[in-house]
């Protein structure tokens, strides 16, 4: 009861001593020992911790149904892709971050829709396989993709512009554990920056750009389920994502291809671009 | 750009590295290390993680202009103690949290003037002094007092029950630094329990509660200004102060006094509680 730099930090992870849930006791310890260590080392003024509340406070309010500021800030520090990877599968198709333009539900599509239904100016073909990490390819394993259009916006972010489930599709794979389906090719964009964070970003001389990439979850039966994505190589900002977010193992050849019976067989004019990803699952134990 | 677990704390620490600010770049790189360091100690699941972003989340909604849960969540954790602490004066009366009830103007009072505008039932004087750290008396000093009711109540909770400006004045020491204010004996009270660090609370088994206290700011010219409690020594909770701003310095004895002339020099009745408590401010350098 006698308050003191020394002996502030043991004092407060002592006050978590009669929490019933070990679990939340060891993450609570945890928490509190990093961030006193923080405020040992930075010796915050009045005005910037100051500031600090008011940022945290800021993130909160920023957040709507459909915006999570919180998670932003997440990404930004690199902590969202270090949970994911964490919780990942760890053979296989590595993980990356959700993000926050998942719908629960994306359109239920046949092999070979396209998902674009604005018709854009790129046409572009996905095609590959759900295997095994044994090889062994998995029929009707499901394929969740969302992906923004070619200027860099998701359907949620233009209602009034695109239809709702442009650029979403549910897929599933054939006996063969084939997939296949025609979108555009995604653009890179910019994360959100009006909010807190992007105020930081901007103190920080940080870009705000996201590499181009398509989303995917990929489930199979007795499998671990991935959360994905497929970057276009030669994009911009590939090595500077504003989320940290890519994997090298994840960068796919956006080739253009001239190949007229190809493009007919996926039905689409040639010329066209086409990606051939495979997403490898593991075995659940 | 290949996201790992061994390389992501040199990659987000490197991403501040154009920030213009080095003091920023500071701050910054020391919360990337420990926010990472947290995250690579307690291994958080996707479920963990959501919980502390929802967590974050209510912290900012649940603030309004007359609520400010952020600061309550650096409380409890004693972090509001610590960055008092390294601000505070480094001789002289021991500074402790400013706490969310201070309003930017306390209403002048004549020294002796009452600050219980409604008669409360057990009547205590607060005298003492102001005093420069060589024990000189400071006349003019400023001593801005405010206090919860004998219920636990500052005015601003009670908007309908309580006068604006009860507990609460605004004095000045006499030619011989001295002062003195009829009031009552404050009580013990809870922290707010009802937003997501009540929560916390109790999932951590920790009562919200704050031994009695009156709280000071006291200024002089040429001096540090200091902020700061009164404490009743004898005041359940003393020993497990929800925001951990007990510092045995500032405990104070409320001792009843019989003494018809004491009292009545004070313009009380008799019995009445009394506390001496005299301040000490460092010189400006």
């Amino acid at each position: 009861m006698d308050f003191s730099w020394e002996t502030a930090t043991s004092a407060v992870v002592d006050s978590f001593r009669d929490a019933p849930d070990p679990r939340f006791r060891a993450i609570m310890e945890s928490a509190v020992r990093h961030l006193h260590g923080f405020v040992r080392e930075v010796k915050p003024t009045m005005a910037e911790w100051n500031a600090a509340i008011e940022f945290v406070t800021a993130l909160g309010k920023t957040c709507t149904d459909t915006r999570q500021e919180v998670i932003l800030f997440s990404d930004v520090l690199g902590v969202s892709m270090m949970v994911e990877t964490l919780n990942g599968q760890q053979e296989g198709t590595e993980s990356t971050v959700l993000g926050p333009f998942h719908l629960t539900e994306s359109p239920a599509r046949a092999l070979g829709d396209s998902i674009d239904l604005m018709n854009g100016a790129r046409p572009c073909v996905v095609s590959g396989r759900v295997l095994g990490s044994d090889g062994i390819p998995l029929p009707g394993a499901e394929i969740d993709v969302w992906q923004c259009n070619e200027e860099g916006f998701y359907d949620v972010q233009q209602p009034d512009v695109q239809p709702a489930g442009n650029g979403r599709g549910l897929f599933r794979t054939d006996p063969e554990g084939r997939y296949w389906f025609r979108s555009v090719v995604p653009s890179h964009y910019p994360i959100p920056t009006d909010g807190p964070v992007g105020a930081l970003m901007e103190k920080a001389n940080r870009h705000p750009f996201r590499p181009a990439h398509i989303h995917f979850i990929v489930r199979a039966d007795g499998h671990e389920e991935v959360t994905t994505h497929t970057f276009v190589r030669n994009s911009a900002y590939v090595e500077s994502d504003a989320v940290f977010a890519v994997k090298r193992s994840l960068l796919a050849d956006f080739a253009v291809k001239r190949d007229e019976a190809t493009a007919k067989r996926f039905g689409v004019a040639a010329p066209f671009t086409h990606a051939e990803v495979d997403f490898v699952l593991q075995k659940k134990p």
